[in-house]
């Protein structure tokens, strides 16, 4: 085994997860993440912890939800002659008691992604993948409660997706998952203190022949996350590295310039325009069809629920990969949606949502992020840095 | 895809689980089973199930078992500097609570085998190995609770196992899988109602150049499992077609003679001495250790569990896989270890232990199979069959 799978194992269950001994730990492992499992596995086995494996095949999610059509008739109940059924039922309508005992007994979740094809779910209708996930929110909400992290195996089909080779791809996730993680939290930490002292942000971008952005929010009262991959800092990403918070009362517009796939959907340029807090237009150059979808999920699905500055340097391109673009440094990123409870006082909602979509702009040039007045990053460089100019 | 994939899963999921809407069905998915998966979620849509794929893969477990072993010191303690874990402890000392509380809340499980390696997990040592059962067994209990049935899926593994290509070995599976199950079963009936009424069952066999098997229990009391795949039957293996009994007080020699792997260890040429229902000498051309091993596991396991008779003549070879040879017609089976409840009175305990161990002999010649003295097979073929003479 490449010594680099081992090293992302013991990341993921020491610095990310935090994994003690007696903890039961659930690892859903993707098609072709098989490697890093075994890793896992014994990793886990090492700590005293006991382990769950989940198959987190997308090919045999679509396979069920192609049946669950198949079997729903026009007005959306099954067409089937089976007297249990009573007719005309809500294909969801059971709760789905298996999933959500197992991570209610659950204390940490480890999401393998690395699936043998990004698209394998692209023919399952919006509707009915709405509905699936909506049926789904208890299990959601119990898996959200645990200790959970998120990261991926690098395989062939990934860095297809990122137009690498397979060796090229394997080399650039690993400089964004074997980093110094202590040293980065500390970098960050310089951000979130702004941020959690300062009441707006503002990021304004120049571009030549696209849209400017001009965008302004509310950040006051609400707590930055410092993302430095671990649940001990409220980070369930790896890699990770980048600094969120909950944006409110959200005014402008904002090109999103970078390129991404969103629910098997190729999406482009898009443009939005935000009035007293919410998504009054939305424009992209692909997808838009289905961004206005998302965006009609539910009232919350038209508001921010996340602004997150990417800071890992280890990240140096795009790769159609939410989980690295997102923390690629000079970035900044958006998402239309749910916030994360972390951002909010105790007892405040913050924006509530069955989704979460995030849409990324390049800050690398012509850009500058204020806070309450003051530029904090220009052109990709913090105040902080060598090279900043004010 | 191959139509007998997708026939695989309608047997399993409507002939053998009896799937209803509604029913909360656990998937538990080997390396390399992913096509029967995907057909089996599907069919689990199109019924109004739920579904929770579980990956079952030897090599995780193997890892995790490694890293157990690692983490253990002489004393069979942890020897790790976690505080919590409070010095040495029982690795296996806490309970899965993931694994007992799905299991829990499931209503049917399925489990696809077809792994990459029948012998992945050769190399974790038998005490290990036992430990853990031992701390699964109310896992396995809860698993057993549900309207469980194992299949495998032709793989390229289970095809080099069995000796044979790949798409023999696939056309080999699918004769014993895609059976008439309806017809089976009422022959099957007809072996059961005699072993239900009788009270003694002896096997005579005779062989050239090896030990001879002159073996008698009792059955007084039991119930006999007519196997036909379905839990509607109480069986739990498909492909099935045996009718089994639990047997008591077994007394004599039994030469098994058809070669097999348990537990990654081959087995060859066993020959068994019972006094007072107990094993009290084990012999084997190969695979005496671990044999002699699993003899020991607890008091049970010198005990029969188990005397099967195979009826499926869709199998006609030997694959070195217990799900198919011990089903093939012209053979007997007897098991060391742990009695199904089914065939005890209600109240009446059986055979009780942490293992179950299927050994198996050729009766195609030079055999006969007596109940209270009266033959009911000789060579292979039953008393309602042509050919057969009393």
């Amino acid at each position: 085994m490449d010594e680099r799978v081992r090293e992302h194992a013991e990341v993921l269950v020491d610095w990310s997860a935090r994994v003690a001994a007696g903890d039961d730990v659930v690892v859903d492992v993707a098609e072709d993440a098989h490697e890093l499992a075994v890793a896992v596995a014994e990793a886990l086995g090492e700590r005293g912890a006991t382990v769950t494996t989940l198959y987190g095949s997308d090919e045999v999610s679509r396979a069920y939800l192609k049946g669950v059509e198949a079997a729903t008739d026009e007005d959306g109940g099954f067409d089937r002659d089976d007297e249990d059924a009573g007719g005309a039922t809500d294909p969801f309508g059971d709760e789905p008691a298996v999933d959500l005992a197992l991570f209610e007994a659950a204390d940490v979740y480890l999401r393998l992604g690395g699936g043998r094809n990004t698209t394998a779910t692209a023919d399952v209708p919006d509707p009915l993948r709405q509905a699936y996930a909506t049926a789904r929110t208890e299990v959601r909400e119990a898996r959200m409660d645990t200790d959970w992290v998120s990261t991926v195996h690098p395989t062939r089909s990934l860095a297809q997706q990122a137009g690498m080779a397979y060796e090229e791809y394997r080399a650039f996730a690993y400089d964004a998952i074997l980093r110094d993680w202590e040293a980065l939290a500390e970098e960050m930490a310089e951000l979130k203190q702004l941020l959690d002292a300062g009441e707006t942000v503002r990021l304004v971008t120049e571009r030549e022949a696209a849209p400017d952005t001009d965008v302004t929010m509310s950040i006051a009262g609400r707590t930055a996350v410092n993302s430095a991959a671990s649940v001990a800092y409220d980070s369930h990403n790896l890699p990770s590295g980048e600094v969120f918070t909950a944006p409110a009362d959200t005014e402008g517009e904002v090109f999103f310039d970078v390129p991404m796939t969103i629910d098997s959907t190729r999406v482009r340029d898009v443009h939005l325009v935000f009035e007293d807090g919410e998504v009054v237009d939305v424009a992209a150059k692909a997808g838009e069809e289905a961004l206005a979808s998302i965006l009609d999920t539910d009232p919350g699905a038209r508001r921010l629920g996340e602004l997150g500055i990417g800071m890992n340097r280890g990240i140096d391109r795009f790769t159609d990969s939410i989980l690295f673009d997102e923390k690629m440094g000079d970035t900044v990123h958006m998402a239309v949606g749910r916030a994360y409870d972390a951002c909010l006082p105790a007892g405040e909602p913050g924006n509530d949502s069955a989704v979460h979509v995030d849409l990324i702009t390049d800050v690398s040039r012509n850009s500058r992020l204020e806070i309450d007045g003051k530029v904090v990053q220009r052109n990709g460089r913090f105040r902080w840095e060598d090279g900043f100019e004010a």
